[in-house]
C-alpha cells in the first residue's frame, strides 16, 4: 500500500451521483483502500443517512465535503481525471486507459512529494518559507445514468476509462459507480511487485521422502497392488511418485501416520 | 483484453451470496470484463428475478447454474482459488495477494492452452483422439456476512486477498461482494497476458481430488487410522491434505490405484 500521506492526495469526486446506496458503496471502497477525501457535487442536499451500503465507511462519509460546482470542487487540484466509459462522446481530451492514468497519477504524487521535500530541507530560512502547497489529484466521476458532461469534461486535465470487454449488443458497456471507482482505486494501491503473503510451508527433505517412499512400497507390497501391477509400482517408480507429490515439511509426517497405520494395519490382519 | 477463450474457462462460485443486488453486481462486473461463467451455490432457490442491479448482465445470470454443494460446482476446475479477506481464520493454505494469483491463473490458462493445443496437433488418429479437457478455474467468493467456511475453504487450491488498508479500529476491512468480484475480474483482464510458464503436466481437476479424498477417507477409516487419531483426520484436513499435493492428471489415476487397492485389502481380510 502507498503511504497514507500520498492516499491523502487523491480526492474522489462524485458529480450528480443519484443513488445514496452508490455513495455508500464508493466510501466502503476508499475506506477499504485507504483513501480519505470524498467530494460531492450535487445541486441539492445530499443524503448521506441513507448511504446504506457504507459498512465501516462513516468516518468518510462523515468527513464528505459538498461543492455546488465542479469547478469549486477540484480548485485545489493540481491534476484532475475525469472517468468515462468512451461512449459516442467527443472527446476533447488526452484519454488514458486505468492503467497508464494510475502510473501517470502515482509518478505525479511521488514527484511533487519530492519536490515537497526539497522546498522543505532547503536552506531557505524558517521564517519566510511558506507552507508548501501539497498537490491534490482528483478523480472525477459522473451520474450513475449520464457520466460526466462535457461542460464537467471541461474541467479535466485528462480522462480515465477502464477497458471493458465489447459485446456484440452495441450497447456501450458502464460500470456500475461503486464497482467503478473500487477498480480506479484498486489500481492506485496495488503493488504488483508485493510478495506473497503466506508462501507454502518449506519442502519436506530427501530423507524424509525416502522413508515415505520405503513405507510406501511396503504398502504396495503387502496390499497386493504390486503383485497385479508390476509395471507400474517398481521403486523408482513409487519414488518419483513421492517426489513429484510436492509435500512439505508439515504435511510429510501425516501421510507418514497414516502410511504407517495402513501398514501396521496390513500387516496385522487376523 | 485477455481473449475469450481463456475467459470462458474462469468460472466465478459465489457460495452462500444472499443479498440478489449483489448477485446482480457480480453479474454486471462479469459482463463489463467479458466472463460468462456464473455458478451459485445455495441450498435455496436463488432469486434470479430481484437481481435488479444486473443492468446489461442478463445474458450472465441467465446462463447462471445453481449447485447444491462446494464439491459439485467445482467438479471441472483444476485450479480452485478461495478469496478471504483473512481475519482470525488459521490460514492452512498457501495464500497469495490478488496480483501474485492473478499471475498465476494467467499462467495456468496459459499453459494448459499451450498442452491443449500440442495435443491437437500431436500425430495421433483423430479417431482415437479424445477429446481433450480444457482445464476450468474457479473464483470462489463466500457469503457476504460470514466469507467460505473452513469446509468450503478445504476444497480450494490455494487462497487469494485483496490487501485493503489496515485501520486503527481493530475491525478487519472486508469489501463489498460486488466490489471485490470487480476488482479480482479487472485484475484478471488488466494484464496483457503473462508469459506461459510450461507445467509438466496439466494438474489433476477437482472432481478427481475429490474422489481421491473420499477414498483416502475410507482408508483411514478402515484401517483405524481415525479411530486413533480423529483430531488429525476429520473430512476438511484430509481433502486439505490432498488438494495441496499438487497432483497432476498423470499420476491422480495412479494413486486412485493405490488407495482402491489398499482399500480391496483392508475390507476383505479374512
Amino acid at each position: 500500500m502507498p503511504n497514507q500521506d500520498l492516499l491523502d492526495r487523491v480526492c474522489i469526486i462524485l458529480v450528480r451521483a443519484r443513488n445514496p446506496n452508490n455513495i455508500g458503496a464508493v466510501a466502503r471502497a476508499m475506506h477499504d483502500f485507504g483513501f480519505r477525501h470524498l467530494r460531492l457535487v450535487n445541486d441539492y442536499p445530499v443524503p448521506f443517512e441513507s448511504a446504506r451500503s457504507a459498512i465501516d465507511a462513516s468516518a468518510v462519509l462523515a468527513a464528505a465535503t459538498t461543492f455546488p460546482s465542479v469547478a469549486e470542487a477540484i480548485a485545489d487540484c493540481s491534476l484532475v481525471y475525469g472517468t468515462t466509459a468512451v461512449g459516442e462522446r467527443v472527446l476533447e481530451h488526452p484519454l488514458q486507459a486505468l492503467p497508464a492514468a494510475a502510473t501517470t497519477i502515482l509518478s505525479h504524487l511521488a514527484a511533487s512529494s519530492q519536490s515537497a521535500t526539497q522546498a522543505t530541507d532547503s536552506a531557505t530560512p524558517a521564517t519566510t518559507a511558506e507552507p508548501h502547497p501539497e498537490p491534490r489529484i482528483a478523480l472525477l466521476f459522473g451520474s450513475e445514468k449520464t457520466g460526466l458532461s462535457n461542460d464537467e469534461l471541461s474541467h479535466c486535465s485528462a480522462l480515465l476509462t477502464i477497458p471493458m470487454q465489447q459485446h456484440d449488443d452495441l450497447r456501450h458497456p458502464s460500470m456500475n459507480l461503486g464497482q467503478a471507482v473500487a477498480v480506479c482505486l484498486w489500481e492506485l494501491v496495488r503493488q504488483p511487485g508485493a510478495p506473497a503473503i503466506s508462501t507454502p510451508h518449506a519442502p519436506a527433505g530427501a530423507a524424509v521422502l525416502e522413508r515415505l517412499t520405503t513405507l510406501m512400497i511396503d504398502v504396495l507390497e503387502r496390499t497386493g497392488y504390486r503383485r497385479h501391477h508390476p509395471a507400474n509400482s517398481d521403486d523408482a517408480q513409487v519414488r518419483r511418485l513421492i517426489h513429484r507429490l510436492g509435500l512439505s515439511a508439515i504435511d510429510a509426517p501425516v501421510w507418514m501416520g497414516f502410511l504407517r497405520q495402513i501398514l501396521w494395519h496390513a500387516e496385522n490382519k487376523q
